[in-house]
């Protein structure tokens, strides 16, 4: 018995902010029983990931234990935790278990793909626990931006973990339960292995602020605008969007709530209970018929994303609503490091149109849904437990985590994605590594993020493209000469003549060259024309591109 | 007489941040004499500018005009400032005016460019003036991020302007003159007709710091350092270098300056004589013999820039440097909107080589060049000119400004890129829109940001590229099936069948049923098989990829 052993082993969330994905496993080495908690997505951008549609964390691993996979547990219904269950569904093949509010949120996805929505066992919170395998797990209520997050109590046969997922320190929500320290007190005084734990806000030193103190900020400037008044937030947020949508009621507007996903949010809200006297609604169609100070948008797009409705009312109109001079539009969100420039483009655009734009810049209109170290430390003083190790982080926030930690005298154990822990070891060490990494979801296919596919794309990009066609004979004489087609460069180059006629000039002064050897090996020749087709390029234009080299026989 | 005015035209920098160029004309509309002020550069981003090495403002109006151009002035040595006189030289053959500084870094660019250095003329500050056509130019000492910033006083027999250039009140400047609060009230006391004045900071309401606070944070920090210490910041700000350097001077440190802006920089700061004292350097070569706690590096590369210092020494070495466990990396420096996962990057990269990053967050290591806004509303006191027009920002920051002059009863004007402004007019008016925009340099040669050269980029960036091939006899028969060749797609889609198989057949069965009169079109064919080969793409990995279709007619 004595050389079975509780395993950690993060696959995504632990050495980046997204994509949350932890196994915890106990059993005899390499034959664990194994959880997993969490399995979100992260979001592809155009330096790293052009034409991807979503980042997925590579599950190679877990589908080949997948027999010893007993259940999936998902803390929140944020898309970094949740948004790959549908994606992993048929090849994981384990049951789901979350909330009522995540587990709704979850079931429209499994659906949307094809999946059975029963796949999700909706459970209740702490102290109802629910086995699997080895393991039995309780969601405790905690504190977060988005309804009904828990943190999980993962009991083994050697010991209490304590999983926190996302959280803050909140008594005073909004909406769902208010973080209750007594409850986690409770939960940490018999002893707990290890504390996995929220690090994203570590470098935060002020203390966290609640969700309850936009409120009264909100309402003053919603009472104050003139013309209409428009806010965006996080979707998922629904207490923030509780609190505009009260803002605006209370200042004798309609609210209308714009985009999918916030009605989407909204509606999983008050299907599930979590959500009660919501403010009565309009559609964007009766909005269109009230005089503008009479009315209050509540918008998705925060974050600058170019589809959702912030951008389109930037941009021009949204469902027939257009934003102009004397109206005033509140991002009531902080826009995450990456999303700058979409964000600073809206803001433009709205001033262009004389809308007035408020932002969070003092932090008066948004408040973080994550701890920030005042509030970790809180966190490991409630639990205190044996070891705490840092998640959900780049590597800087786990490192910085880990010396908190340390500052204390408290274990702090570094572990980024693909470091398996035996946290039962006498000191906890990494007893394995294993291959971690990102799938694009690319269209409607999945592609290796290191296959070489979006290697290729990003050279198309930065170099600019040329078809090299060549026909040959079967005596390896060519017929005609090469002809060439560009994209993504300038016609013209510092000769001043087309680019294309360098090109095709220079290819057949090479082909008129080539000796019969060489026009006999196919990879031979595609390899020198291409050499050639950069040269020319480089010399010409100042850029070396990518090649496709076209040889075709006749024969 | 009493037709000739006063206009001013903006052709970058006016609706944006960088790329600053600003005209200047008296005359008879349509034959005024003019002036510019400034001619810098912006960068590009892979969002919108892949595989762009440099944007420059678009000059063609002015180009048109160089007969009637009399000179350029350009206020300081920052590249969004200076960066495009050496691209400009041939096309607007005007003499450049700038102080020696400003100067020095100039005619490097002009010497890199094979143009004459003497194209510069070196001028002394106010009360100096220059002439140049109707205008008399002087260049007042102003303090912001670099030595001898200069704001302008353009005096025309229709009155007095004063264009700030980018600025910040600060009397403790470190390098280089203290703003002179006497003087500006001087210039201003017998009327300014117009105020040019810097938006950039105009959002930030708390008034601005002097480079002089940062001195003693830094001091501290780096002599609390244990390993070895490495700091980047903005090579042009030769202050906060100076001051890095005595830093590490008094902390026993000799001090390594790395990259080549910062050495340059350093350079023409000594060559000119407005930076004297500096402490004593060391090479790499003599820093890798000392112990670590003995050194301090200075670095470029504060926003992340993948070739800079600071990146190569995150990546693993430069310079046979390596930074390790125990080491400190200090940014003393902001990070420019866009810039954020750049210098992401380099702080995880940091973080697991066990090296402590100190960055700027609470503002004890870095401050800002730009005047806040209540330095912005001071420099209006100090002129107290009949009409401000903002300048140097997006459309955002212009328009804030314009606001706070209303709020004071003082004219502002909104003006961005390409609106002529008539100042002499009753009330000042758009007498003209002049197409502007951004003209790439792309390798060697330059392209019209609105060309489609770009366009395509991103285009294949996002989608991918096939390339198909067919060959027609001449009786419009195919000889051999089409044959294509892809790049940045996947290998295989959903049935699971390799992609060149589906296209290649889907290709063959379209081309089998084709009728004569389209096989005999090229035009035709050749949007038909793009079609053909983008719904093949499409039903398969559910992407619709770029084609370049390649039709051979063997005759």
């Amino acid at each position: 018995m004595s050389n079975e052993r509780v395993i950690y082993l993060p696959l995504g969330g632990a050495g980046e902010i997204g994509m949350n994905a932890y196994v915890y496993g106990y059993g005899k080495p390499g034959k664990e029983k194994l959880i997993l908690v969490d399995l979100g997505v992260t979001f592809p951008d155009m330096d790293t990931s052009p034409g991807v549609d979503l980042i997925l964390p590579d599950m190679t691993w877990l589908i080949k234990r997948k027999k010893d996979l007993e259940a999936i547990f998902v803390t929140h219904a944020h898309e970094d935790h949740v948004g790959a269950v549908a994606h992993y569904y048929s090849q994981l093949d384990a049951p789901i278990y979350a909330r009522a509010f995540t587990a709704n949120i979850a079931r429209r996805k499994l659906s949307e793909h094809g999946h059975p929505e029963k796949a999700v066992k909706v459970v209740s919170p702490w102290p109802k626990k629910t086995d699997a395998g080895p393991f039995k797990v309780g969601f405790v209520p905690i504190s977060h931006s988005i309804p009904e997050s828990s943190g999980l109590v993962i009991d083994t046969p050697k010991g209490r973990i304590v999983h926190t997922g996302d959280f803050k320190i909140d008594t005073d929500p909004g909406v769902g339960e208010p973080f209750d320290h007594a409850m986690f007190e409770e939960i940490g005084k018999d002893g707990v292995l290890a504390l996995m734990c929220d690090s994203t806000n570590v470098f935060s030193t002020n203390e966290g602020r609640s969700e309850a103190t936009v409120g009264p900020e909100i309402e003053k400037l919603v009472a104050s605008a003139k013309g209409m008044i428009a806010a965006t937030t996080f979707a998922s947020n629904v207490a923030r969007v509780k609190t505009l949508a009260e803002a605006g009621q209370r200042a004798g507007r309609s609210v209308c709530l714009m985009g999918r996903a916030m009605r989407r949010m909204v509606e999983a809200s008050i299907e599930t209970g979590v959500l009660k006297k919501f403010p009565a609604t309009i559609t964007p169609e009766e909005a269109k018929t009230l005089p503008r100070e009479s009315v209050m948008l509540i918008v998705t797009g925060s974050q600058g994303e170019r589809r959702a409705a912030s951008a389109q009312l930037a941009n021009g109109k949204y469902q027939g609503i257009k934003m102009k001079e004397g109206d005033t539009f509140l991002f009531s969100s902080k826009t995450i490091p990456g999303n700058e420039r979409g964000v600073i483009r809206i803001m433009n655009q709205f001033s262009e149109k004389g809308v007035d734009i408020v932002d969070d810049e003092a932090g008066r209109y948004h408040v973080s849904g994550h701890a920030n170290r005042p509030d970790i430390e809180k966190m490991h003083e409630l639990i205190k437990p044996q070891m705490v190790v840092p998640m959900h982080g780049e590597h800087r926030h786990l490192r910085e985590h880990v010396k908190i930690c340390e500052a204390k005298r408290l274990r702090g154990v570094m572990a980024v994605n693909g470091m398996m822990i035996d946290l039962t070891a006498q000191t906890p060490v990494v007893v394995e590594h294993i291959e971690t990494g990102r799938t694009y979801l690319d269209g409607s296919v999945r592609v290796g993020a290191l296959d070489g596919v979006v290697r290729d794309r990003i050279r198309m990009a930065l170099n600019g493209h040329i078809t090299v066609n060549i026909i040959l004979d079967d005596d390896n004489e060519s017929l005609g000469d090469p002809w060439c087609e560009i994209k993504g460069l300038a016609e013209t180059g510092t000769s001043g003549a087309p680019l294309l006629d360098i090109l095709e000039e220079d290819l057949s002064q090479f082909l008129g060259r080539a000796p019969a050897r060489l026009r006999a090996d196919d990879d031979k020749l595609e390899e020198e024309l291409r050499r050639v087709a950069r040269q020319s390029a480089s010399g010409e234009i100042g850029k070396k591109p990518e090649v496709t080299v076209i040889i075709s026989r006749l024969t």
